[in-house]
């Protein structure tokens, strides 16, 4: 179902009250009328990535009153990975349930690497686009502005859905930054800085934001405004530099609405537990109620390894707590590029934090696939159990680890007790009901 | 330091206002006072499962005011594993930081399995008895009310530290259970239900409550009242059985208290996300502050294969509200008996939680090692974030498998971003910082 060239943005039409093809089928996806979907994106509150020129895109809505959303980070690092080993990371993802991927590629030769992603991914691709801007150059300083936002229209063209542009970086808040315990962690954000402090000038993306929108508007591509502050440990979450580039993506939020540009927001990173509550209610606030994306946030600093559930922690807190999209962390966080294996435990880790959260806000029907699960353990129904896992691969593997023999999969019982003390056969003898 | 005979349960010694040589150890690894440790145990809010014929303990205190702890279940099934895989098991998990283990062994020869655990084990070594009675008969109603007696004073002179006794559950709370979407799931509490059902007598645990004290009194059992109606899915969650046995559990924890006996309260289960808060208040009130033990909670239903994760969530916001010792759930929850790995994994999920957890309740100090960690990243000193971390085998491994040259733990990058693309670095560029 492509769109009408000339269309305009998913929000320019909601504003118009037109129900787009992709508000119909995210309306679909998510069981809430066309006509809400419609006007939770005149208001802001729900974006649709969806650039018409990624063609094979089945669209997905995120922000208020949706289900909540997880995005996989892929892509290869200069040291680390080949194209094809990328697409098969995609094509995993897609299956474990990503909603979204992000094509992160560093090194020579990402074009090629992106258009693959592209081609491979039915959910919807986004960028960090100064990615590729660097690597045209020895130094990033030596990158004028031009070339910065020259790479936007180039991405843009080539179908990405949404791009993370840390517009909200700015030179005053640099100083904040260095009197941080390790400073900046983002890897855009990092960039910037130093293009700043080389140049003494101010972040190109923040002056000339106003062409940032006109390409975004153009191309109906969703901001992600990257929070290139953001805490990297827990030292550092909560503070003046965070908070600071906070209040800018504030500006930066309804500067996109007023051009018409779907629009959501970057957040932590690693944040201690109990003040994940008030930096979400603050982000929403300060941002007008703007999709949250959030990187974790991680709870603890000292379990390199096992990341993806510090990660997952965070997420379903601060999911439980107005985040509408979750960026996936993975057990080699901290210390090196993750491989097909990787991504699978990371994403089923924070399909665990948005499935939790969606329970928890009482997102309509949210359990039945719980109760499913629970009325199929009572039967000792393993081949149902299996199918609505998150992982049922694995669930699999994992029983079969004990009891491989196919028999098994008709046992009242498994290793964990075994047939003597299975408590669900007990309870049915002592309450006179049958397990099947 | 074996204590004297007839020096009697920690609780008598505190009221007395002695402060006993465990008191002593607790406090210097708490870093709180021993007078304080000795007025909590007196109020009951703290507990030190010591038994004294448990000779190479290594003394832990567990509730108010404490770091929260973490407790590994081992012990081989009917159907997996053998002794020495349970032992081995054990100096895995103490390696990996477990403040308790419990043989939860089930089948022939566990006598033999309990007394090579306890001899392993530094940590407090708890038990379920009621497994062991079942050995010995062929239906778990052929057992008379003595037998599952004398198996409490057995265990309590091998020198178990802290024994689960599902004593709460009782006649009258099974027709409550029987509603249930999956009825009773705890392993003791079905193998009591079905007991009853079959005598037409109440609960012997209860009935003959007063005999269980004096056991525990004489061997300084700390009792861990288990809850054989926790919901074992999210759908049974905070149900009229669950807080049935709850205000039982109320009860007995006070008539605990009256004959001297420490004691402990068992939690759930299965709990959405947003019920968790409620569940942990509703559980220290009708208790009176007695520490409360989690299992888990599982915070959805549908991630077989990965349900450490999914209780290690639940449990950070357990004891974020409250509770002070969290029962790890491995990978293997619900698929079959746990493994090597699967130990040390589920472990590690809960050591993350209880961290976390510590860190968010503002416990003096908890962060402290978070720092370090932070430092050490922005050095780029490998081996000190290695050695800092909860697994350092495993981040040593992780680090090495895409970077593997021992020259690359001198590099100033990971394969995650490369050298060019480094946030530390470029941030330090920046900001003017040196990082090392």
């Amino acid at each position: 179902m492509a769109r009408r060239s000339g269309f305009g943005t998913q929000l320019q039409a909601a504003r118009r009250q037109e129900i787009t093809p992709e508000m119909e089928k995210v309306s679909a996806k998510e069981s809430v009328p066309a006509e809400v979907i419609m006007q939770r994106i005149a208001a802001g509150t729900v974006v649709i990535p969806a650039n018409p020129a990624h063609r094979n895109l089945d669209p997905v809505g995120i922000g208020s009153g949706l289900t909540v959303k997880v995005n996989v980070n892929l892509g290869r690092s200069p040291t680390s990975s080949c194209l094809s080993e990328e697409v098969e990371k995609v094509r995993s993802a897609i299956r474990y349930g990503a909603d979204a991927v992000m094509d992160l590629s560093t090194g020579p030769g990402i074009d090629s690497v992106r258009l693959a992603v592209l081609e491979a991914s039915t959910a919807p691709v986004g960028t960090v686009p100064v990615y590729q801007a660097a690597e045209t150059v020895e130094r990033f300083e030596d990158l004028s502005e031009d070339d910065l936002l020259g790479v936007l229209s180039k991405q843009a063209v080539q179908g990405v859905d949404f791009m993370t542009i840390h517009a909200g970086l700015l030179r005053s808040h640099i100083p904040l930054a260095s009197r941080r315990r390790i400073g900046i962690v983002s890897r855009g954000g990092a960039l910037m800085a130093r293009w700043m402090m080389a140049h003494e000038r101010e972040n190109p993306f923040y002056s000339r934001f106003d062409e940032v929108l006109r390409i975004a508007a153009e191309h109906d591509v969703t901001l992600s405004l990257g929070d290139g502050l953001r805490p990297g440990c827990l030292s550092d979450a909560s503070d003046e530099a965070q908070f600071a580039e906070l209040d800018t993506l504030g500006e930066l939020t309804r500067r996109a609405w007023d051009a018409g540009v779907q629009v959501m927001i970057e957040g932590p990173g690693h944040v201690p537990f109990d003040q994940i509550e008030s930096n979400m209610k603050r982000q929403k606030q300060v941002c007008g109620g703007a999709p949250f994306y959030v990187l974790g946030p991680l709870v603890t600093d000292i379990a390199p390894g096992y990341d993806h559930i510090t990660g997952a922690i965070g997420a379903t807190m601060a999911a439980f707590c107005g985040a509408d999209f979750l960026c996936y962390v993975t057990p080699k966080e901290h210390l090196g590029l993750p491989d097909l294996e990787d991504v699978r435990t990371g994403l089923v880790a924070f399909r665990i934090a948005a499935h939790a959260a969606d329970i928890a806000r009482r997102h309509p029907g949210a359990r039945d696939r719980d109760d499913r699960m629970s009325d199929a353990r009572f039967r000792f129904d393993w081949e149902t159990q299996f199918s609505l896992a998150l992982d049922p691969d694995r669930a699999r593997e994992y029983h079969a680890m004990t009891l491989p023999a196919a028999e098994h999969l008709k046992s009242e019982y498994c290793s964990m007790c075994g047939e003597k003390y299975c408590a669900m056969r007990n309870s049915a003898i002592a309450t006179g009901r049958k397990n099947r």
